[in-house]
């Protein structure tokens, strides 16, 4: 532990620097979906390249279709492993915006229990003060050591937020300077506040956006109520048509490559001890929506889904419009598990769409973003060392899980990298990713550089 | 015809100034349902009243609890009858404003086929050229004989696009202010361009606005999709139960007093050769949405509807977002019929979708406006001699049709009043009322005028 300690000791002396850096990020407004952000983006990555320079790192912004990556290289000791790690600098938007608190990109310390201090504003926990803790573990281990433990090549991506156009063809292009012996990941969460996770299945993805059209202009109800096509009608029937009554998806071929979960596993997610009141309860819900006679964490974690995640038709101000309607949409997505295909996933929802509209009505899609769901080793030497590692810095030993989000970036690691990768994050729950008001626990933002210190150590060994 | 003539050949002289006047008013932005344009709505009032002061009308703005009445008194010669004329100065509102070839409050004439002229703007049809038609009228026949031909008390209202939450109260405060012999009123439309007509059947309306409310905040699909209840599903699944597979609404108890219409009515609205074709044909549809087995004129006429008006929930911005909303909206209106009961229609509305609801969503309900159909009677003598007053204008002789919009005043007018209403109006099918690029025929507004001439004098033999 030699090499480790004092390098634990400085994450601890510089906590208040390391705050400082992580809120002038959190500041960037870094929204990657909303094309009137793309400058705020660059501004992340190039604040980033500066900050892996003044490290030590060979830093550069990598120009793309979209929004740039970042890469970063740092020499290690021969026979040290190689790691690549991931994250992304680009955050949700903040609509809607009346439901802050405070304003989402001017980052605050607040202590929202006694003794339990959270950092709050957009991209706080998704992903930039995820991503800052390695960033922080690798300046605290150069400035003790003059080095640093191993190889390591940086990755971070502006497009996580908003389906990743431009990240398979940039590892495509580059997979020679990018290729590691493994990845490290961080952008998933602890099982809770005591206990370190980490993911070894992670939910797939298809977005697909809808627009039904009927008439070719909008119309009064009182003159065509009753005669015309209403396409928030046809919408809703189709939307509606997607769940049976128990729940299951109704698209033809949606549950091919779905496997049923190993009892073993589902018997070591049911020791965790959530329930359908431990689960739903926080957010003010006690019913599970999905799948009958399945329990919430297999639910979130091992079985596929369809969501509608917007919805938008005819008159949405104040007041009442007798309109219908010339067109109406949706936002749908699917999670995805195990071997689903996300093209023929997307095919066959194309085409339960098309079957349901009237012969002088019509539907146009755009597609946004498609991946595989992953499902990990659960007994690699990287994982079991950092298991250990994890568990020597946390109160809890650490705990293997699932998870019902998607990280593309897995799944590209293997396709384009011939490389696994380890999910390690220090994300909680309550952290409201995605919804207004996120916010980053101070522990985890600590403990999680102290925990990527003991990882990189252990790696070596 | 002595009287008559030289009013008509003043409107003929006069038509000009009479445009100038009609684009003062529709330049003024008097969208009701909009606070924003609660000062434009009083403008357009305060226009009106100064306007009908000039011509000799003891006119005055009456304040409302919402936006202002206009009413006006013009003496006539004893043992002519006392009629009520209505109109409304407010209008719609513009969105979606990108559809408008020209700024819908900067009125402009248009040629839009060869010798076929039209006045465009938010209002030309809706009613502020309809209700200038009457004054216009008014006007010439008192520059010309320095008197009216009968007794006139002129109503505009400006929350008629709105619900008209005002009126009521104040047609009940004024009933003996207001009470004539009959009304007339002009907010409906011709047969065609060459057939006037006067329509003796008005659907009535009920409309709601409803909030489903799920999570207590927006989650994370991929943290929470699959367990956690989705408002939009849930809305998705309510509307689409509204309707079973032959149009037919499957609200329980939604059809009583519901009468099927007289087989005489039938095949007299068979012979105008209204066909699917050549009535959705034009809005770029050609398959009637309602119930099975009937024609797209007893559809739109004397069966009552179920529309989604506007529906709104999640992220419906650019690009994607995998949120899962805590709540959606939608605002549905019902057209009814015959002796439908509009508190009973919303009563069983809110039953129907509280019956749908998960065990731990809620709903809001937000009611917007009101009101059961109208039937007139064939054969009373202000229709006969209105009928053949209009005849001796158009190429065409008059016919009696139904509306499918609602007209609440026409209810009203009976209810407070205790007086019947002659629905005579100058609109067309194509003037695209409620949506983008509204206009009047100059047709209509110059023969309108030339129409209440007629009437007026036709009225008091």
């Amino acid at each position: 532990m030699t090499a480790l300690n004092p390098v634990l000791d400085r994450l601890d002396k510089n906590l208040d620097q390391s705050l400082d850096r992580l809120f002038d990020l959190l500041k960037i407004k870094s929204i990657s979906t909303d094309p009137a952000f793309s400058a705020d983006c660059r501004k992340a990555a190039e604040w980033l390249v500066a900050d892996l320079k003044s490290i030590g790192f060979d830093a550069s912004v990598r120009d793309t279709p979209g929004h740039p990556m970042v890469v970063a290289h740092h020499d290690g000791p021969a026979g040290a492993p190689h790691v690549l790690f991931y994250g992304h600098y680009d955050v949700q938007p903040v609509d809607p915006l009346n439901l802050w608190h405070d304003d989402p990109f001017a980052p605050a310390m607040k202590e929202i229990e006694p003794g339990r201090k959270v950092i709050t504003g957009r991209g706080s926990a998704d992903d930039k003060g995820q991503l800052m803790t390695f960033v922080e573990a690798c300046r605290a281990w150069k400035a003790e050591h003059g080095s640093l433990p191993c190889r390591i090549t940086i990755l971070f991506e502006g497009e996580e937020e908003s389906g990743s156009p431009s990240l398979k063809p940039f590892l495509d292009a580059n997979a020679e300077e990018l290729k590691a012996d493994f990845a490290l990941v961080c952008d998933t969460g602890m099982w809770d506040r005591e206990t370190p996770a980490i993911s070894t299945a992670l939910r797939g993805l298809v977005g697909e956006e809808i627009v039904i059209k009927a008439a070719n202009r909008d119309l009064h109800s009182g003159e065509f109520g009753g005669a015309a096509a209403n396409p928030i009608r046809i919408l809703a029937r189709i939307l509606a048509d997607i769940h049976d009554e128990t729940g299951r998806v109704t698209i033809p071929g949606f549950y091919d490559g779905v496997e049923e979960t190993p009892s073993q596993v589902l018997k070591s997610w049911e020791a965790l001890g959530e329930t359908a009141e431990t689960f739903l309860g926080p957010i003010g819900l006690s019913v599970p929506a999905g799948e009958k006679g399945r329990s919430v964490l297999e639910l979130v974690w091992a079985r596929p889904t369809a969501e509608f995640n917007g919805i938008n038709g005819g008159y949405t101000g104040k007041g009442f419009k007798t309109v219908i309607a010339a067109e109406a949409s949706a936002k749908v997505s699917f999670r995805l598990v195990h071997k689903q295909d996300p093209d023929k996933i997307r095919a066959a929802f194309r085409k339960f769409v098309e079957s349901r509209l009237p012969a002088d009505c019509s539907v146009e899609f755009h597609p946004h973003g498609g991946s595989p769901a992953i499902q990990l080793s659960y007994d690699s030497p990287f994982l079991t060392k950092a298991k250990n590692a994890l568990s020597d810095e946390w109160p809890k030993p650490a705990v293997m899980i699932a998870m019902g989000g998607s990280i593309p970036i897995v799944g590209d690691f293997q396709n384009f990298l011939g490389m696994e990768s380890l999910l390690v994050g220090y994300g909680l729950s309550d952290d409201r990713i995605h919804s207004p008001n996120e916010k980053y626990d101070l522990s985890s933002f600590h403990k999680g550089q102290r925990s990527w210190a003991r990882i990189l150590d252990a790696l070596t060994r």
